[in-house]
């Protein structure tokens, strides 16, 4: 096999443009494989419990994801003239998926040169999207993003209701418990932690109102959050719903 | 270009019922972004460690904020003859809309007099809506409110019915745990703060049952409040679906 | 106007069957209106902090509701020989309707003779529930219960589900966390109640798992909690959505 | 009656696919009803409690129940041969389901030579499970798990998603907190307890961001939890709708 076949070849497991099956390549499966395994690790390298005393199991991990993904990205650059969509290397490697990919290959490099990055190892996330849009996944996630784009302004108005909501608890509660609690709700800046932790029902309750006007405003809060939950979980359930049925076709 | 030009080509941009195209002017788009920065300040305002030692800008931007809107009634004032449905400023002066924007004039003017108006200068916040309204949120404020007025005695049933299970679940509350914990339990209405907790699934665990007994009607509270989210939900995703069906014509 | 006529026309007006027009009688809404009333005070009643010092007041009111509830239960045993469906007053007294209405009537009774009955002045929320039953709202009850009916099979199956990821949660739990936290999560049942809080995302936060495996499980058990409240709400918004289609004509 | 009429009749009656009306057979009620009692008692038997000084109690019921079980197994191996699917008991025995009930009476049996297996006890729930597939809640499992089924790529996308905010979630309050509170949010393991408990909307409470920053994040990721939930939500709602559509008939 000389290396024009190799290249033919190559391209066609790693680009899926030019791959002519539908679904993900075995060597792509292997690479997002290998993407999830970098982001458990990135994530896992915070933990001083359990780097401590294994620094030279990550460091070879890291060795080793480096190098694949520097083979990856060096073997995407060489078959990219091949994919008319670039035409030249240089070309792709102006798009926003290899100047990622580049950023992910630095973020291996600046340990290494002592430098703590946690929020450039996490580019590693964005990788996985973007993989994870080939394949399968692809056309639920094209669903998704279209039953969410078609109600864009129907959620929009949803999130613009839900901030009047936000604000107006805030100050309710800022009246009622900012003189007993000034900590907590001495300002409306202040109230809104509470307000955002009520009306999206997740009540963490480090902060509650003590005063019985305070707990009146809070109860009718509380029950509006569950408007703001149901409006845009019912314009989500009728977009999919509909985006279904157009996808089987208008007949139905 | 004299008075009149001005005065019409004002209303044009002004008025969204007085403009050719759809959508919002940029003047308009302008006011907007005044008025959500107005909110902003408004709430920044309560917070003393924001406001200490920079009192000068918050009052040059109070003014700033009063001057601009200050025009702006007076300008909407002057071009409202041009619009058939007011034809007098008169007439225009004791519509809601502009009765808000005297309020929050005032409400500009009360911090300079030396009194506190937090309830007041909230009044922002309902301009907000009323622009909201302008534009292409329009059609989308529009199905959300038809979806809710469509569905309106659904969504008072489900009100009742989660009315009457807050009572049932107070009461049980009440005698359950009234006798261990009489400052959270002692009674109904003490009974009810945590009975909206949890069926909103808030849960703020300021306040929990501690005796089997209680906590197993809490049990039975928390899951019931699975169906209160769910009723309404499923009410307003069926009106949902329902609405852009009919929007796009009867044939689909 | 004789006796014959006034019967007459008080069966018009409190039975709604007897009605010729839609809606409920403006007699019927006074009685729904003192049923909310009557409510509230046995709500209020249960506070000592507000009956300190206003017994008389809470007592007066007590005779009032008395009065005008047993002048009601009168009227309908005298006017039920009207209505065919019952044809004597006795056989309307042994109505289930008309037993509650007794039963209500002794729950006023009982705190004058001295006697505690939370419970049974609790019943007084039922009776309301049979009065909503009637005019508009009977529509939107009817609804609301035809799509949950309509659906008791896959909103039981979602039920066994919760209760199997109730008991798994709970075993995974107790084996977890068991040995570090004897007094939650010592036995099975005590692991319960966490998890009821967590999978219907109520999440009190006065139990919580601090080893890394019970951590592990509980984040299942909390992602797991997004689907026991997803499928009810799925399924009740299918049935609404299709409830209202069936309603509108099965041409749309 | 003759040895092969009882096992004519015995197998009618134990097995499904042998009963000619569809439903549950009274004697597979019965064995429904074992099963959810020797959970209950499985369940109750973690709690020392209860157990304490009534051992002969649990000790007797589990014999029972031990016998009763037994007798169903031996009896379900007898039947086997009568249906076509097996052919032999042999077969029989080696299907997951007899193996499952093999399970179960081991579990039975490992308590009385001294040996804790709460996790083996709780494949009590697996036969459940089982059983709950027969009568009539299988067409309502069935449509469920249809539903399921039928958007599994839909759901995968939105794991994926909620997987990648609560990464994103994580490193933020690893970055914006670790430093205050290093015990709670000191690496993104560690925060990611915070994040799942904020994003499924638990909110235990027991960990909270105290910076302004922290906040700000944890608000942001609050308000998205909404999305998480109301993406599933709507998606379930759309295939539960459309799974009934279709089983109606298409021409609705």
């Amino acid at each position: 096999m000389d290396t024009d076949d190799l290249r033919r070849r190559l391209s066609r497991d790693l680009d899926p443009e030019m791959r002519e099956q539908p679904g993900l390549s075995a060597l792509n499966q292997g690479i997002v494989g290998l993407i999830v395994f970098s982001i458990l690790m990135a994530v896992a390298e915070t933990e001083t419990a359990l780097v401590e005393g294994h620094t030279w199991v990550f460091d070879s991990l890291s060795l080793v994801l480096f190098v694949a993904f520097g083979a990856e990205y060096a073997a995407r650059l060489w078959i990219a003239p091949l994919n008319p969509r670039f035409g030249s290397s240089l070309r792709y490697a102006r798009t926003p998926a290899a100047i990622l990919d580049l950023l992910v290959l630095i973020s291996f490099l600046l340990p290494l040169l002592g430098l703590e990055a946690a929020l450039l190892r996490m580019i590693r996330i964005v990788r996985l999207v973007r993989l994870a849009r080939l394949g399968r996944y692809s056309l639920a996630l094209q669903m998704i993003g279209a039953a969410v784009t078609d109600r864009r302004y129907e959620l929009g108005v949803s999130v613009i209701i839900a901030s009047g909501l936000m604000l107006l608890s805030s100050t309710a509660l800022y009246l009622a418990e900012g003189a007993h609690q000034p900590e907590n709700f001495g300002s409306i800046p202040r109230a809104m932690w509470w307000s955002v932790a009520t009306l999206t029902t997740v009540g963490y309750g480090d902060i509650v109102p003590v005063t019985v006007t305070g707990r009146i405003f809070a109860a009718v809060t509380a029950l509006t959050g569950i408007g703001i939950i149901a409006i845009p979980t019912g314009i989500l359930a009728g977009a999919f719903s509909d985006a279904l049925r157009r996808a089987r076709g208008r007949g139905d």
